[in-house]
């Protein structure tokens, strides 16, 4: 039986690493890493960098190439043909590593559970027990680096996606929205009086932020975001937004 | 300008902490700690394990009371009262430090952004920058254990408290509930075949799990959590919901 740990790494900064992610990545057999493509280069060095700060004697790496994802009009369904690729490739790596390792780790940005897909790609993969190790979010670095709180005292907060916000707006009794995986400007569909607090590339030397009223900053929001993606080839950004006043 | 780094430090297990913790803790003049109380005491021991284990040189202590809370109808003015006088105790006990301290640090249970009042605490301070150190959340620590994502795929999350479900029931739209702070049993108000994911003590030794439909395991939870109360005298616990079956 083979031990998957899908271990939580923080977002780009090697700090957000914690002693549990150390202790697993020194624990494994084998150790899975996407190779570096044309765009986030970035972040495939990240990780290699994590491991040559945290590994306190060699470990075997393999290197895999991560299938693209088909451009199709029924989303969901091109995501979960793309999870069956990427399960295939992880299972045909694992089996070509000799010997066959107990525990294999797979250094996750952000933290596994959310919107990642590794959980439900390693659920594909038969005779292989999995591991859950958690990982500062992208949310939790945005807030801190704004110091501010996620909900407002005792209230609810959504996380949702750009895609959801903009196909179906501001949720129903909603005070905090939390939204992730933007392709830009899904809040350009929200009142202006809207409080936005932005960041891009959270936790790395390259972080940006900004924050204020739609009304205010939006605009700068959207240049500054298409700026910065222009410059780095990649951009990932988050941000919360809160209506009210509340704080 | 004294700085006060807010640290979080995960949920009890000490491998929760992250480099950059161990890096602001090392780093701090003076370190806060609320005293130890009758109950909770394990709490209050962690901290000071934690200390143990990532300080590479002595940094001053300073142990401060933590004023109660009165029980008032009024919920939010009891919550305000009761901030104004924790940000007294902790400049009083910041002023009376000798030399005055240029760097503070409090270790926060979790994440400082998450249902914590700390933020909210030192804002109330006058001339003292506040610095966020995210940590890991029970939320995480939740799923990591049950090893599930939080979010369905591409599907947003609330985040909210066992009182808002039991004063205003399942949020519109929403697929996946977490639901902190319940002082127990906030859940049945829901129907039975809703999933829950439940966790207490989640990253202590103490860790239980109970995972299935309401119908099957909700009494079960009921119980359990007394048990456990009475035995240690004291209880955390979260849980996740879903309804639809979606995972």
């Amino acid at each position: 039986m083979t031990t998957l740990f899908l271990i939580g790494i923080g977002t780009g900064n090697p700090d957000h690493v914690t002693g549990q992610a150390v202790r697993a990545l020194n624990g494994a057999d084998l150790i899975l890493i996407p190779r570096k493509g044309a765009a986030k280069s970035d972040l495939a060095d990240l990780r290699r960098q994590i491991l040559s700060q945290v590994l306190t004697a060699p470990v075997p790496v393999a290197d895999y190439d991560v299938p693209q994802r088909a451009e199709q009009d029924d989303y969901l369904g091109a995501v979960n043909d793309w999870h069956d690729a990427i399960a295939r490739v992880w299972a045909e790596t694992i089996a070509s590593h000799h010997p066959r390792p107990r525990t294999v780790a797979l250094m996750v940005w952000g933290d596994p559970s959310l919107y990642d897909s590794t959980l439900r790609i390693a659920a594909r993969l038969p005779g292989i027990a999995v591991k859950v190790v958690p990982g500062i979010t992208s949310l939790q670095v945005l807030t801190a680096a704004h110091a501010i709180p996620l909900n407002t005292l005792a209230a609810p907060v959504t996380i949702t996606t750009g895609r959801q916000l903009r196909d179906h707006g501001w949720p129903a009794g909603a005070t905090t929205l939390a939204v992730m995986l933007d392709k830009g400007g899904a809040f350009t569909v929200l009142p202006s009086d809207t409080e936005i607090w932005w960041g891009a590339y959270v936790g790395m030397p390259e972080e940006t932020l900004i924050h204020g009223p739609l009304s205010e900053v939006g605009d700068r929001i959207l240049a500054t975001r298409a700026r910065l993606r222009a410059e780095h080839g990649w951009i990932m950004d988050i941000y919360l937004l809160r209506r009210g006043g509340d704080v």
